[in-house]
């Protein structure tokens, strides 16, 4: 039998990928990435630091560009392609008119930020999120409760309701609002008329507090207590959100000849990256996995039946939005890789290189500094924008590799507390597969993260598990596999070095993690009482015991 | 008549300054400066960052380096040089053999740190301040009431004592331990013996308890309970601190041949840079002397036979350590300058010109920063070493400039914090005079300061306001005025621009400096309690306001 293959378009923050997988084996044979052309490195900012969007454009350009430019390089028949499957960023939406097409492609709103795609990373709608969240508390509680008790300003309602408040022109010109998830594969099979278009649970479920059971999308009459125009859009939206083991289409001859793909090929349901991500990284029950890019999302599923509390600061449990039949519950941290680049690209303290290698020579508490890693706030456990980062301990020695790891360090902490809270809520974490650019790349944070945590961190063998769980899905829908148990078994894998943790630097991260735990207490509840008076001393007593 | 000139010696943490004054009205004809040759910009550092030493023979060096340089560049007659004053960093002690000759000179001790100037900032005796404190608490709470009512790390006896547990044979062959203010003068007037030394009240009284109403420096009980070694050393200091209207003696030929001075010239009791700064300032009752530089000191006296309070945090009240004839009031901040150079010389971040230029560009509040000033520990009003820096409020965009900015303000927090503390003690603060290179050259610095603190802010004329005192004492102990207040008329004054508060940024900084006093409390004391919830939100709420 000819071998086949299958594309994963990833859609990140900054760039886009295709890459060509083995149906059989989950081998990558060619890839490609083209960075967006809009923005700053493919984001739309102004003076608003809340504000980030990006360009429709750049995702249309960026599927030709790439899936053209991996096909060269893989050097395979274009006819063996049998699937494409999309994962994109997300909570990331983007008004439409009637006929589907984006407002920014409409010469009226071309200097309006609102027409934009609305990043995942937007934090504009801080005050709609609280308007939602009031509300929701008030009227309908069970919204909230699969969601974490709080809706964020990173998810779809809370943009569109800030569109409808600051940028009415928008809302009113547009006929519905779509993810871009399932915006992408409805273009590349012509189903983006909003009366043909498939949307998918993932971004629905976790993001728009989509269930089928209370009937789909929020009812009319709670979206139009927050505005009339909000209830009226109620009717725009779809009634029925699908898993990734549909098909929404068949690629159209357009996009065939834009790409050089075969037409008709099966198009699979969109999901975000890191929902795919999960499914790259082979999980299942027990198996978290932890997708570490610009931010991080923490995946786990858990079988559809078992009985799941509902667990505060989760950003979702939805069933069907990893693995179809499972229940799929995401936690995340606002920023991780976004932390590190700032420090690299806004402080300009030196390379990620030089200061990897200046973090690697450092003991755990030899700095004497500890960070929140809140810079973009916190999204698990917290679900609080309006928080910031933090650090402290700096003496007049302080250098950038100290704080690059303090930075690192912080982030390890973050996922502690997800771990932890899974945890605590009897979502038990038996393995965890990292993967995602920092898994890949960088041992000296994939130790940090064992030795914080104390468990032994596994990577994904792909270094593209986003775009592998995406072809998994165009495998899935092209009939290669009769459910994704058999894809993930075939294509899946992790690497054989495992990052085992070192049991006298996991002691000295239990003390940090207890320091870390009062600062984030502190700052990110009201309920905490006390004073921080023991946190610079203990901080200066574990950095004498680390020099000497 | 023909002009007259003194020359001030003006002993800083990275260099020493020689200044030659015009004796009738102050000013400035020739001045060289030397960069200490030993260690980081003359500071010998260790991988223990509470270590900071200086190496002697750099004070030797730059006398005569700067001396003869400086009156190359003055073109006056060394016949026309009538007297000298010293300056220096303290408290900076030096151990010396019976000869008076510093240990540091001794080949035994060539690589041992111990023999070395343990430079103010050096606080490696924060456990033997400890001590300290707790037994004056105990034996002595009349020691610690003119000191602020703890013994700070950077003091005479914490480091001797300090010395004594972990260097045991450098204390063993110390017959005596002498600050280098006091050495600097013994040594150009001969009279560096240890029984022929005349000691300054400035340093003794500030720094090593020294006070004539009970007998001069601690008893020899008191020290003997801390160590019996150090109680037999009381026997070999002083008995009797002087001011700075006495001479300590003439310079001798041998240093008249190295500098080009003529013999005999009477050299002035010497004291802190600060304290003949505020000389320079023309302190009186009522002005608020800031010295300005790596750390500040902030100095203002009050007539002898005032009624004054204990005031909790000050670094001394002492009776003739600035003027003969008033009490001096000391108190200061760990670092200013200094937390600048660490941003620029550790972080890399951009120059001080760059950064001080962003900063300028920036409205108060509009960063969503705050900072605490507290790098090198907080000496007022806190007296605590065991403290560290602290940042927060950074976003994914955050850039150097605010952060620079940031920095700023919280020294002028920091600033705004001592003059409270003066003002609830009843010393009214009346007006302000800067000096020092960041006073004299940076006017966004002045302008936060003025809008920080409500007030405003005057300059010192002089460049040099340090050594320009220590002219001043030059010129009064060469008999060429009958007392300060009339060489202070005749040889100082500010500039004619003075920086005045803007009444819009100092209401913004108003509400700043609550969170910084939250944190401040909340960090830095043991009885605040609360939570810190407000702090991100508020200051993303003054953000939001200071873009709008």
């Amino acid at each position: 039998m000819k071998p086949t293959y299958t594309i994963g378009l990833d859609y990140g923050t900054n760039s886009v990928r295709a890459l060509i997988v083995d149906v059989r084996t989950g081998r990558e044979v060619g890839t490609a990435v083209w960075e967006y052309a809009h923005g700053t490195h493919g984001v739309i900012l102004t003076r608003d630091p809340n504000l980030a969007r990006q360009h429709p454009a750049d995702y249309l350009t960026g599927a030709e560009v790439t899936i053209k430019q991996a096909l060269r390089q893989a050097k395979v028949k274009p006819a063996q392609i049998i699937g494409i499957g999309v994962d994109t960023t997300g909570s990331t939406p983007l008004p439409v008119d009637a006929a589907g097409r984006p407002l920014a492609f409409d010469k009226r709103f071309a200097k309006n930020p609102a027409a934009l795609a609305w990043l995942w990373k937007d934090h504009t709608g801080v005050a709609a999120a609280t308007e939602i969240t009031t509300l929701a508390k008030q009227l309908r509680p069970h919204y909230l409760a699969k969601c974490g008790g709080t809706y964020s300003s990173e998810w779809f309602f809370s943009k569109i309701l800030h569109c409808l408040r600051v940028a009415p022109e928008i809302f009113a010109a547009a006929h519905t609002w779509v993810e871009c998830a399932d915006w992408i594969p409805a273009v590349l099979t012509g189903t983006d008329a909003p009366d043909l278009l498939t949307v998918g649970v993932c971004a629905a479920g976790h993001k728009a507090m989509y269930n089928d059971d209370w009937g789909g999308y929020p009812d009319a009459e709670f979206l139009g207590t927050l505005h009339p125009k909000l209830g009226e859009l109620r009717s725009r939206l779809r009634p029925k959100a699908q898993t990734i083991d549909r098909a929404v289409g068949q690629l159209t001859t357009e996009w065939a000849k834009r790409t050089g793909l075969p037409v008709g090929i099966p198009v699979a349901v969109g999901a975000f990256d890191a929902h795919l991500g999960g499914v790259g990284c082979g999980i299942a029950p027990g198996t978290l996995a932890k997708i570490i890019g610009t931010s991080t999302c923490d995946m786990m599923v858990a079988p559809v039946g078992t009985k799941l509390a509902d667990i505060p600061g989760l950003c979702g449990i939805v069933n069907g939005s990893i693995l179809p039949g499972y229940y799929g519950l995401e936690a995340g941290q606002s920023a991780v890789g976004d932390i590190f680049n700032w420090f690299v690209n806004y402080i300009k303290a030196g390379s990620h290189a030089e200061l990897t290698t200046g973090a690697a020579k450092l003991k755990p508490g030899e700095s004497g500094l500890l960070a929140l890693d809140w810079n973009n706030g916190n999204r698990t456990i917290l679900v609080d924008q309006r928080l910031t980062g933090l650090l402290l301990g700096q003496t007049l020695y302080t250098t950038p590799a100290e704080i690059y790891r303090a930075l690192i360090e912080a982030t390890a902490f973050g996922a502690l507390t997800i771990i932890n809270r899974f945890e605590e809520y009897g979502v038990q974490v038996e393995q965890i597969v990292n993967c995602g650019g920092i898994a890949e790349k960088n041992p000296v944070v994939m130790q940090i993260y064992a030795d914080v945590t104390g468990r032994p961190m596994k990577i994904s063998r792909s270094a593209q598990t986003c775009a592998l769980g995406a072809a998994i899905a165009g495998a899935v829908v092209a009939g290669a596999y009769p459910h994704y148990a058999a894809a993930q078994k075939a294509m899946t894998g992790v690497k054989a070095k495992v990052f085992k943790p070192d049991a006298t630097a996991h002691a000295v991260y239990r003390e940090l993690y207890a320091l870390y735990r009062q600062l984030h207490d502190g700052f990110g509840t009201n309920s905490w009482n006390g004073n921080m008076y023991n946190v610079m001393k203990r901080l200066i007593e574990i950095r004498s015991q680390a020099r000497n």
